[in-house]
């Protein structure tokens, strides 16, 4: 079980140690964790946010354990300098194309959550994003146009296989769930859209049991607020669900609680390759202060057990451990507690 | 002053028949009102949903009001047959670029929100929404490519005077609230975003008064549910400004009361050439039934009177006289109430 570990910048690297602790109580077998540096991080050290080594690293280990990248002093870099770049370059390098984002309401943190907590309550929603394709990795570039002006353009697409492969990942999420995928696109405008709804439809035949809906993009961010708890799994492209995927974390108020899984098709001895990452950022204002809270952190490394692992009682553990520390009131400061990164890390190891 | 009204399908004609009755009260010197066909119905009757003759109808006039589009009948046409395509062809043909959408909370209505009444009260917002570029007008297709593959695309930009204008638009809007402007994009990401960004912060030196701030989409989206009221007036492209002004629009819970004006650079005699609509569709669920609130209808043609006839006293007393019936409990279906379309209208007439 090789495990690269990705800390990054901010509260990347604090809140991974939690992560750690937690994986080391657990006394996995032939466990082997290997640590590089992206992001920020990266650039300062090697000068790139994906230095070759920290790439070649996550290519040979089985499963990516990633922090945050987002450092404010790369704010004047170019483009391809940047720590964002980190993210996105392990996505395309690994073929990571599916983004599993559970948003569900943590018992007792109704009131954390913007809305009301009967709305809040009824949260229990999986989004399935594409991520290795649409107007993210498509040509782009700002150019002169002949008559002077400067315009700034980006390719957006998707090929039938894109959208086949993720349709799949939804359809197959659904089935484990309760049985009901509703693809969001923006088909009334863009032909990006019309070919993933057609794919989609076409890849259902498959799924007889799995009741299929369509959804704007517009009204979805409607209905995510009005009612949320009508969605179960949702599929949507890399910038719909870029945006919905952060929408929804906070409809269920705790952002610092929310992992995700990225998953190809690449396969290991012991099941997907992935890289699991906390939905957060590396909030650069609290780094170093001793008060990020790794939860989330500790639940990325529990969806990896699950997915990339096959160890599902561990995940549990994991998981159940972190409930258990909620609900006798171990909060972080996100969610209105006084609790600081590493006295949450112990508590939820007290009660693995 | 020259009116073009197109009341479209579902509920328009019926939610029109209100807003009608309510300009005619307001006995306006020289009022010609035309009517035409748009959407399903302009399909229907002239073949498009855009008929030439309605085009040349809202080209002459001095404002369009414009009712909804949108016919689950067509569902199955081509794309340029489809009732969408009237919008964004007057959108594009009478060069509507800034598309202004308050999004502001009705005192007592606060239930409706599916946010908490405390963060949603806060709400007081304007999304300036740019309507002629984006990935919405750009080349698109679905081709075949050379190995046999469909595919989607879509092609995002903006050149830096559409960027400019609709900054200025921006802006200027911001200096009649209260000075703050959020601009929103994915400069992480896109560089039709870089570009918009760049540009953006080049405007802001004519405009020291105003607080300029930048925000990646997606953080908006959570943000706009965390902490709406942290939002003066914000300024963002035509692809994320038709999810952010919905989901603002659910935040204040009542979809049924916003209006929107779409602004170009035509000046008539008496202000400036705009397009109105409610942002609500054309609700083919509930067309014929008599339950539709023609609230955001009325309201836009307040917003009409306001922008295009510089008529601001009219405008109040359309605005008052529906605040006024909102707080007398005159509510339609979608608030929870039980008053139909043509007693709302009443209602309302009786207040002006
Ligand atoms: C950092 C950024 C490039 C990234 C994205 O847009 O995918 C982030 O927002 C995310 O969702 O992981
Ligand atoms: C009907 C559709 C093309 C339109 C848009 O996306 O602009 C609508 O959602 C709107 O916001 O007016």
């Amino acid at each position: 079980m090789k495990i690269a570990v990705l800390p990054g910048d901010g509260i990347g690297p604090e809140i991974m140690a939690e992560a750690r602790k937690v994986l080391a109580a657990l006394d996995l077998p032939g466990v082997i964790l290997w640590e590089g540096d992206v992001g920020g991080i990266g650039y300062r050290r090697h000068g790139q946010p994906l230095p070759p080594e920290t790439l070649e690293m996550a290519r040979a280990a089985d499963a990516v354990l990633f922090g945050a990248v987002g450092d404010p002093a790369c704010d004047g870099l170019e483009r391809h300098l940047r720590p964002e770049q980190a993210i996105l370059g392990l996505r395309t390098a690994l073929g990571l194309f599916a983004n599993l984002r559970p948003a569900t309401m943590f018992p007792g943190l109704e009131d954390l959550s913007g809305l009301r907590p009967e709305i809040a309550r009824e949260i229990d929603l999986l989004i399935v994003r594409e991520l290795n394709g649409d107007v993210y990795f498509g040509e782009k570039a700002i150019r002169t146009l002949d008559d002077g002006r400067r315009q700034g353009f980006d390719f957006m697409s998707y090929a039938e296989d894109e959208v086949r492969r993720i349709a799949h990942v939804g359809f197959r999420a659904a089935q484990g769930r309760k049985g009901r995928l509703c693809s969001v696109d923006k088909a009334n405008v863009l032909e990006t859209s019309q070919l993933w709804r057609d794919v989609v439809i076409e890849v259902s035949a498959e799924y007889p049991d799995v009741e299929l809906t369509h959804m704007y993009v517009d009204n979805a961010a409607m209905q995510l607020v009005r009612n949320p708890g009508q969605f179960d799994t949702v599929v949507t492209g890399n910038l719909f669900g870029d945006i919905l995927s952060d929408q929804a974390s906070m409809c269920v108020g705790s952002i610092g609680l929310l992992a995700s899984a990225s998953l190809g098709e690449s396969q290991t001895e012991f099941g997907t390759k992935g890289l699991y990452e906390p939905i957060h950022g590396s909030a650069p204002d609290i780094a170093g202060t001793g008060k990020a809270n790794p939860m989330a952190m500790i639940l990325s490394a529990a969806m990896m057990l699950r997915h990339s692992f096959g160890r599902e009682a561990d995940a549990t553990r994991i998981e159940t451990a972190v409930a258990q520390a909620l609900a006798d009131g171990v909060k972080g400061a996100d969610l209105g507690g006084g609790a600081g990164t590493v006295e949450i890390g112990d508590e939820v190891l007290a009660r693995l």
